[in-house]
């Protein structure tokens, strides 16, 4: 049993909540890798008086964080796309010169699992030490039975390696691989007969996900895919009205979507079909300003009663950063989130975003005891003042898996 | 003698260029402080054979980077105005209600030296661990003779312990402090007579700035302290056309200033007399961004053929993030600037809306041996993959003074 105290400032975020359930002074106690107690120090009860004691030095303790949309896998690098797009050429145009997603498929299919793994578990060493410690990852860089499969099996392999917590989402319907351009049907026909049934047979995702834009899939098509999945226990996600209002919001909450991703361009009615379907909102505001676009409209959102989360869409080309911190900071500067809001969107939405119903993204009683601790006494002080440092203490499940103090 | 190899992307950012002088795969050669040689590694001169060699791993080397525009010393959070701002509370409706600005200056004339020593050291340590080795900063929330020379003071020590550079500027028309609210006229004659002789006569800064905005000082007001300032050997340095169009760009190319610094609402005719001038301009994207303002019109100013610099603007409350690289990648996505001239904007031009005329900014032969190792292989990859991570090693004076490697 270990008691942390000397927390400045503890952000419980429960689920059923839409604050951060900010405590001052507060205290927080955790045995075999679960919450069992957390409040004000001062009612701390004399049950835990013998446990072992750490100090969180004054400092904001916050659940770990939870990236609910990252392109973890992927090899190649597309920098010189983020040069071109600021010279003002699209990212439609950059698609039809061969660069893009297409791109990143002809990498990723070419590199190695070394390699792939390799880089993959870089990446996580980076969102350790900002204080993530559940990450969804997505495929879609494949596009072939065994493409996608291989880095499902990675993710299920860095899974079990530890320490983050990984949730797979199969993307298949990512874009229409080029060998398929003449013929659409076949390829949708792929991903329903061969590739979701092969997935559901290994277990090897939690949902399936369609990038449902003009440049990609349409709504049927996309429904195809999401009864497919639903007849192999596979929960639905969307890359929905990114680029355009194509009406993906209302088709999340028609197939009863656990998320909407991105939404830059949703209509009021898509925003009212969320809130009411109880799908959450993955906003996404690196990309949304790597790409130039408007910010999400997340008050809108949030006002008509949606759930909202935030998180990096962390991929090669549009969200090259995988600093989840600067997409909180994103979040507040740009869509008027409050530091609660948008930590709750890191957090507990985030969780909700991938149905992980036992706690993760709360510091409660019975949740993992995933945390971060960042050098900060408040919530607002830590995301105003934003900058680029490693959190000082990453934990999952109890345990402290990165640490840094550069004093 | 010491010899940098393996460094996958060099950028020299010499002075008198308009790109970043990026050389790949290549060497870095210092002596003394100062560097002798760069260019590509197969052309090192065999004199340099027998020197020590150190690898940079592949990565990308830069100029020590240069923060051209903080407010380094002050004490007091200002977190509650982030929050209220994003709330929709004005910028200027929180001045009014005694918070902003005039609360800093509560808070930092009441703060002890050893406080505001502390928290200055802390913030240069913060910087010097992204990469930053030249720091101006300026002060402002003392705004009394004896609290303006103590700030002048406790910079002149940070700048004499090391390891960064300090360059001071004296802004003591920042605001008119409320014991003056009735006889403003009284203040600036404290400026130009009293505080701008006593800075000149104990040499504590190299420039002189004024907050040219209606709810600052009029231009009128800045002439005269310019006029002092200039009389007693301090260059020029203006707050101009941040919330307002205050003619502040014609007026900094008017009194020859260094730089003017903010810019948002620069009319065409203030961009045009900026680059006649030559007064470097420099952007603050995290203050615009904080401020939910458009941003600067970046491409128009280059396209003028003006010097733009990058800076934080740190500062408690418009700018409490002292991250330059989170500055960079915005100058880049929010304002249409390649990497390339966001890097010059943080290194040669940052130095010479600095006056040094030492090389500072740039590794070209003769100048310090200061610069900055990422972990990226280029600058594109770099900028466009930002993330909150420290260098992975910042050079003064061509000692190490900060390493770091997560692996
Ligand atoms: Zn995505
Ligand atoms: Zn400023």
């Amino acid at each position: 049993m270990t008691v942390l105290t000397d927390i400045g400032q503890l952000a419980t975020c429960p689920s059923a909540s839409t604050d951060a359930g900010l405590v001052d002074d507060a205290a927080l106690v955790w045995d075999a890798g679960r919450i069992v107690w957390a409040g004000p120090a001062s009612d701390l009860p004399d049950d835990y008086a013998e446990a072992e004691r750490q100090s969180a030095g004054g400092r904001l303790v916050v659940p770990g964080l939870v990236d609910c949309h990252t392109h973890l896998a992927h090899a190649g690098d597309r920098a010189d796309e983020f040069v071109e797009r600021l010279k003002g050429t699209s990212y439609l145009e950059i698609a039809r010169r061969g660069g893009g997603i297409q791109k990143s498929v002809r990498s990723t299919r070419a590199a190695s699992d070394d390699e792939l793994a390799e880089s993959a578990r870089a990446r996580l060493g980076a969102m350790l030490r900002q204080g993530v410690t559940t990450v969804e990852a997505k495929t879609g860089y494949g596009l072939t039975l065994d493409d996608e499969l291989r880095v499902l099996r990675l993710y299920r392999q860095l899974d079990a390696a530890g320490p983050q917590r990984i949730v797979s989402t199969l993307l298949a319907a990512h874009i229409v691989p080029p060998e398929y351009a003449d013929d659409r049907d076949a390829y949708v026909r792929l991903i329903c007969e061969e590739i979701i049934p092969a997935v559901a047979a290994e277990r090897l995702a939690a949902f399936v996900d369609v990038f449902v834009e003009d440049s990609a899939f349409t709504a049927d098509e996309a429904r195809a895919v999401f009864e497919a999945g639903a007849e192999h226990g596979l929960g639905a996600k969307l890359h929905a009205d990114q680029l355009t209002d194509t009406g993906g919001a209302a088709l999340a909450a028609e197939v009863g979507a656990a998320s909407a991703d991105h939404l830059e361009c949703v209509s009021d009615e898509g925003v009212r079909r969320l809130a009411e379907a109880g799908v959450v909102a993955v906003s996404l505001p690196i990309a949304t300003l790597v790409l130039g676009q408007e910010p999400l409209p997340a008050r809108r959102l949030l006002d008509a009663g949606a759930h909202v989360a935030v998180a990096t869409d962390f991929n090669p080309g549009s969200a090259p950063s995988s600093s989840l911190g600067l997409a909180l900071w994103l979040a507040c500067t740009r869509q008027q989130m409050t530091p609660e809001e948008a930590l709750r969107g890191a957090t507990a939405e985030a969780a909700r975003a991938l149905r992980l119903d036992d706690g993760t993204g709360s510091l409660v009683p019975g949740a993992p005891a995933d945390l971060a601790v960042f050098d900060a006494p408040s919530l607002a002080t830590w995301l105003a003042g934003w900058r680029a440092e490693p959190a000082v203490r990453t934990v999952v499940g109890g345990e402290t898996v990165w640490a840094w103090m550069p004093k």
